[in-house]
């Protein structure tokens, strides 16, 4: 399975990130993609004060482009997260479509991103939005899957119960920044997939140095060992992974971590 | 506080072992230890063929004698595992000292090792060992901490629960290999460190390409925000590394992971 990563630039004009995406929904169709990911918050800065602007009612906009989008390229489009409008609450939202364009699923950020590093960064996406109440699990022709958003990443009980319900690899759109990225983004992609010994895919957008929110950048996926198998550095483009998902199995048998967990100690 | 680690190789001498351990002990107070590790097996070689031959019951041998340093030294000793005798069976047992030379507490090994990679390396302690049946937390008047025992560290739960009962540490007396060590070692320490906003302590044993096991050494200890900040090299040595528990509670109000889980969703 061929796996593109689309980390594109975010800008302040919607209509131009939704022609932006399109293209690159293309170009990784071209370059073979069978799944194709789009970053974070694809559609609208990420960035407290446009999330209700920017917000869309579910079936409406952007929904439904990406569900041409999936239909037209006929691939598995993971579309990175938008703000969904929803009786007034905004949610931090990944709408996920099959080859034939219908939507498999979506993904509610579970766990905000509340963070306040004197000198450093201060973000409280809990001023504006609303957490999501479930993990997600998604089916495909290409093999079920979890779908997080970004600092779900950050806790490990989230990740243990996608694999426990079968989930071979994550799909992950996020946005790390300057301050957690560096230490941060490839250590969790890491022990994630090696905890689980499944793969990690992670999508960022573009680091934009002159943007309202400053993103690491660094798309990856990492394998059931712990390594990371592909990687971007911090511009815009595309990479293309090949993912394997019998090395799940094959790690699993060797060492099998999932096997000698002991539930009853926990 | 000065956490050492005693990095040592063990032989299948016993009596070389102990007093080798002894040695180090009191250099380790020399240089100013207020807490002082041994590695896994540190009075026996790591292998399923020796660990019948070398257990003691508790209360004897080894045990008096690691009270005796812990005395004498002044210090908290987590005197790195040895193979306990109890009713005919057999654990991967690490005892814990403290200044006073009293028993603090008794961790056995939860998660047995048994690994079977083709052509890379075979192991299996369920063969001979016996699990223990929970985590282990020790009170001292260095602060509250855990114990867990090298492959205890696979599993996230693990180190999560412990935390959640108040460890601003682990230490993991621990022999990873040639195989797991290079990949997973540090990924794990840190990722454990990171998730849990705690220090991880790890003691190996010394690499000694011609014992029976070759352990991948790099005795470390992570800090709060996932960064290595002490690490040895393969060799025998002692290393020791400055340990600031204030800096969980730091870490934690800049980045509330632990206030932020949502353990109705997992």
């Amino acid at each position: 399975m061929k796996i593109a990563l689309c980390q594109m630039t975010v800008t302040e004009n919607k209509e131009m990130n939704l022609n932006n995406a399109s293209k690159m929904v293309v170009e990784a169709k071209t370059k073979g993609a069978d799944m194709i990911v789009l970053p974070e918050m694809f559609n609208c800065p990420y960035s407290s004060a446009y999330f209700r602007a920017y917000a869309e009612v579910r079936g409406t906009g952007t929904y439904n482009k990406l569900s041409e989008w999936a239909a037209r390229e006929k691939v598995v489009l993971v579309g990175g997260s938008i703000p969904e409008l929803e009786d007034g609450k905004i949610y931090n939202t990944s709408y996920i479509f099959g080859p034939d364009g219908a939507c498999l699923g979506a993904h509610r950020k579970a766990h905000l991103f509340d963070i306040d590093i004197p000198g450093e960064i201060r973000f409280v996406e809990s001023e504006t939005l609303t957490p999501g109440d479930t993990h997600t699990m998604i089916d495909s022709h290409l093999g079920r899957f979890g779908v997080a958003i970004c600092y779900d990443m950050r806790f490990p009980e989230f990740f243990r119960k996608m694999t426990l319900e079968g989930a071979g690899f994550v799909v992950v759109p996020a946005a790390f920044n300057m301050t957690t990225g560096p230490v941060h983004w490839e250590l969790t992609a890491r022990a994630r997939a090696l905890d689980n010994q499944m793969f990690m895919v992670l999508c960022s957008p573009a680091r934009d140095t002159s943007g309202v929110y400053v993103a690491y950048g660094h798309s990856m996926v990492t394998n059931p060992w712990g390594e990371v198998i592909g990687e971007m550095d911090e511009q815009e483009g595309i990479l293309i992974v090949d993912v394997e998902l019998k090395e799940c199995s094959e790690v699993r048998s060797g060492l099998p971590l999932l096997k000698h967990r002991r539930p009853e100690l926990y």
